[in-house]
């Protein structure tokens, strides 16, 4: 098999580890704490950086040269991601998942 | 169930038909075909086509406000299936999807 | 293009109906009323209902053989989700568009 | 976040790895070579296993008991996937990637 490139396979690692964070942590954690990270928006920001990590991986896998746009809007919405789970706190890990990709993201899109 | 709005409806349904209509001509046409129809660069980009609508439609469902972003994509990658199907011909079904998705999904961002 | 059988295009229709009905309904109704309907595992059962039904009508669109092996575990799960939304109430439309996923599938499986 | 299992990790691991595997090679790999590898049938396998192992990684994000089910679809198409690119030759990665996943999916299944 032809590999992707190393910077392309980390970009992809990245969007799936995120992807898994934020979907993973719905069910597991936001809905079991309740309150504010219970709230629809917030569980509608986790499944939309969810599914835009999990699209913009895809793809990267199909090896589409259109991944650039896709890169694009999941590095916004995983540095919004960030920034609203840092603000209602508790949420160290999908904070520190979503900034990982945003950055390889924009990398990739550069 | 709150109902979407009816063009937001008529959007996921847009983008819903565009993704069968890329994604089952893949194997069930174009692979038949032959030559450029299985062209690696088609397929990636009918592949691409799929799973963008695929994934606008999932933002629009979840009822995120960055739907927005996946939509203004969605529009300019369903153009450019269209435009690359036209010119291979022999795919008017594909075009006509991408087309009729295309022009939603650029209501839907405006 | 070769179109799908009439029967497959059903099941694909209720497939992707069932797949707006119970993931619109999380963010849009269930995480609204709080309480039960927001509870882990009742958004757990509609995310993976939602899933699979997804997941069925892609393996439809692909045109695979396979398809009788997803679409029997999209019976049975939407079976699953129709019985305890009918249980906790107030889920009339998930109730309904699981019931007649779920009957389509089962005649694809056959 | 409450972590996974270590053997549920693996799995979903295992899943992701296949998922990138088989649509990653559709257009990298089986498309270039042409002949057997783009055969009509080849491709719908290929793409059914991808779907299959993306879906199985997501029930499994998701927490759901519904896993063993998608798990056990997902080890019998691997191993029918592994066993047809067996067959057409070329497709090592893709043989021992699948059979990886299957033998996850089935101690999942159990």
């Amino acid at each position: 098999m032809d590999r992707f490139a190393p910077e392309m396979q980390a970009c992809i690692d990245e969007c799936l580890r995120c992807y898994q964070t934020c979907l993973g942590m719905i069910t597991n954690h936001c809905l079991r704490l309740g309150g504010a990270h219970a709230a629809p928006e917030h569980i509608q920001l986790m499944l939309t950086c969810a599914e835009t990590c999990r699209a913009s991986a895809q793809i990267m896998i199909i090896g589409s040269p259109h991944h650039k746009r896709l890169c694009t809007d999941c590095a916004d919405i995983c540095e919004n991601c960030a920034a609203e789970c840092k603000r209602i706190g508790n949420m160290d890990d999908c904070v520190q998942a979503c900034r990982r990709c945003a950055e390889r993201c924009r990398k990739m899109a550069a």
